[in-house]
């Protein structure tokens, strides 16, 4: 489990892209309102792995999709991770100062702005996908609108998100631990595979379960990490606030199974992933290699 | 001017049967998460006029569309009203506490799930319009998401607003404030018109610019009449904060005209919406009535 060198030359090429097709699906900031486009901005460029975009991409290479569907999937799966970003370090959620190693939306700008930034960020990631011309069938396009709809809203993200509110200061069992996770990061980067296969063509349900067992698995290892990290790295690494999950007393991984048999799960979540791959052959590579790359980084 | 019976009748028909379309299409409140699904169900349902869905539906007859799609897509756009609703009225934004006669959500609930309850709305707004069968080609289904989410988005609704905030305290030049309130409020009336013609058929470019025209002398119509009744209504006749925009120092067409003369403007942008209907005939008569509606609503 060594990251190669080819992999890396992959991710940094498609984290590039990536950063060149957000920058011409926002909306441009010479358009009014300047202040709420300069923001989205600052909300959404030259931040994080992009793991999102990687698996829209690593999945779509998989299934010979059209390039430009691609890079908008990507796009739209990136600008709502973006503005739940925004709208968790408000001052009401998360009341977080730091994100990447920079003020957050609310502390650079102001509460107001971070709310309509996290807002219009969410239509905008539903325009990116509905607009422009491409070789996907409608019908296809409409199903990757449904699918993101679905992941983002209150039986996904959103949903995760209330869940986890509700769960301060309580002890959860692991399998409403694993509900809330599911939810809350697991099904966007659900849907990032999934949006990434059917800018390729419509999916075998076999197909479909083989993508849905790997994405659980990957989901679920991310948050694992996430937790590890969070209690073991600094603030400086991270980005981000460390030791804030036990700070405002959330149930987590660690807390509940304790460091060691954490990082164990993590392993054997990113062994599953692998696993769940094995019908696609040498072709699916890039998957495992993210698979990976969630179970061994470092921020 | 006068509102007929038959028009009231119509009126009563559809949004009763709206309150049942949004009821069906609200997640179920026996779904995790409770509590964010009863919170969403408050903010959308039992409320308002539906002026938006007796837009979708009116234009929707007009062009003989399927009534399943007519359905979601004023589902869609109420969902898409109610959200920003919520999220205007909390704290960070316009801090109101009553809205339709009750406490606001963030009141009534808390900030975090006034949050999460706008945002999850939205998503359910895109998943709405674009889940479930019906009779409208996929490739029209696909431009209303595009339609919806380009009104809800910056260069619509949330610019809107953002330019709202930008300019308390500022002595707006009328042209700046018609730009703000055709972004804020007039983008949305506009798509619902827009909507409800497209679950019918492909439009002519003659059609667009009629129904066009007349959504935004409505839009525009609709926001002097606001004004109107901020500034003479009280508060229990609106169900929310009478006298607000003063309060807040924000510019209105009756601080800038004076209450007659927006009176006038009023009654002169109700005849240019009857006007720009002239190509379809009386086939166009509820439209007609909603601008009447409009101009003439108490509250």
């Amino acid at each position: 489990m060594t990251i190669s060198q080819d992999f890396n030359d992959w991710m940094k090429r498609v984290q590039s892209q990536m950063e060149d097709a957000l920058t011409t699906y926002l909306p441009a900031i010479a358009e009014l309102p300047v202040r709420l486009h300069e923001a989205m901005r600052y909300a959404v460029l030259d931040g994080g792995k992009r793991v999102r975009p990687l698996l829209v991409h690593a999945a779509g290479d998989l299934f010979d999709a059209d390039p430009v569907m691609l890079s908008r999937a990507a796009a739209a799966v990136e600008m709502i991770h973006a503005y739940s970003l925004v709208h968790d370090d408000m001052p009401c959620m998360d009341d977080d100062e730091l994100r990447r190693g920079k003020p957050t939306v609310h502390v650079k700008y102001d509460e107001a702005t971070a709310l309509l930034v996290g807002d219009a960020l969410q239509s905008q990631a539903f325009l990116v996908l509905s607009d422009g011309e491409c070789n996907v069938a409608p019908s296809q396009r409409l199903a990757m609108v449904r699918e993101l709809a679905h992941a983002s809203g209150s039986l996904g993200m959103c949903g995760g998100q209330a869940i986890d509110l509700e769960s301060v200061g309580l002890k959860l069992a692991l399998d409403a631990l694993e509900q809330m996770h599911r939810m809350k990061t697991g099904a966007l980067l659900r849907v990032s595979v999934l949006l990434g296969a059917l800018a390729g063509k419509e999916l075998s349900m076999a197909e479909v379960d083989a993508l849905n067992a790997y994405a659980k698995a990957i989901g679920l290892a991310f948050q694992v990490v996430d937790d590890v990290l969070d209690a073991t790295a600094d603030s400086a690494t991270l980005g981000k606030t460390a030791g804030k999950d036990a700070a405002d007393n959330k149930p987590t991984y660690v807390s509940i199974l304790g460091l060691e048999e954490s990082k164990a799960l993590a392993e054997q979540l990113r062994r599953e992933a692998h696993e769940a791959l094995a019908p696609f052959a040498d072709k699916a590579r890039r998957l495992r290699e993210i698979a990976d790359l969630i179970v061994q980084r470092k921020a």
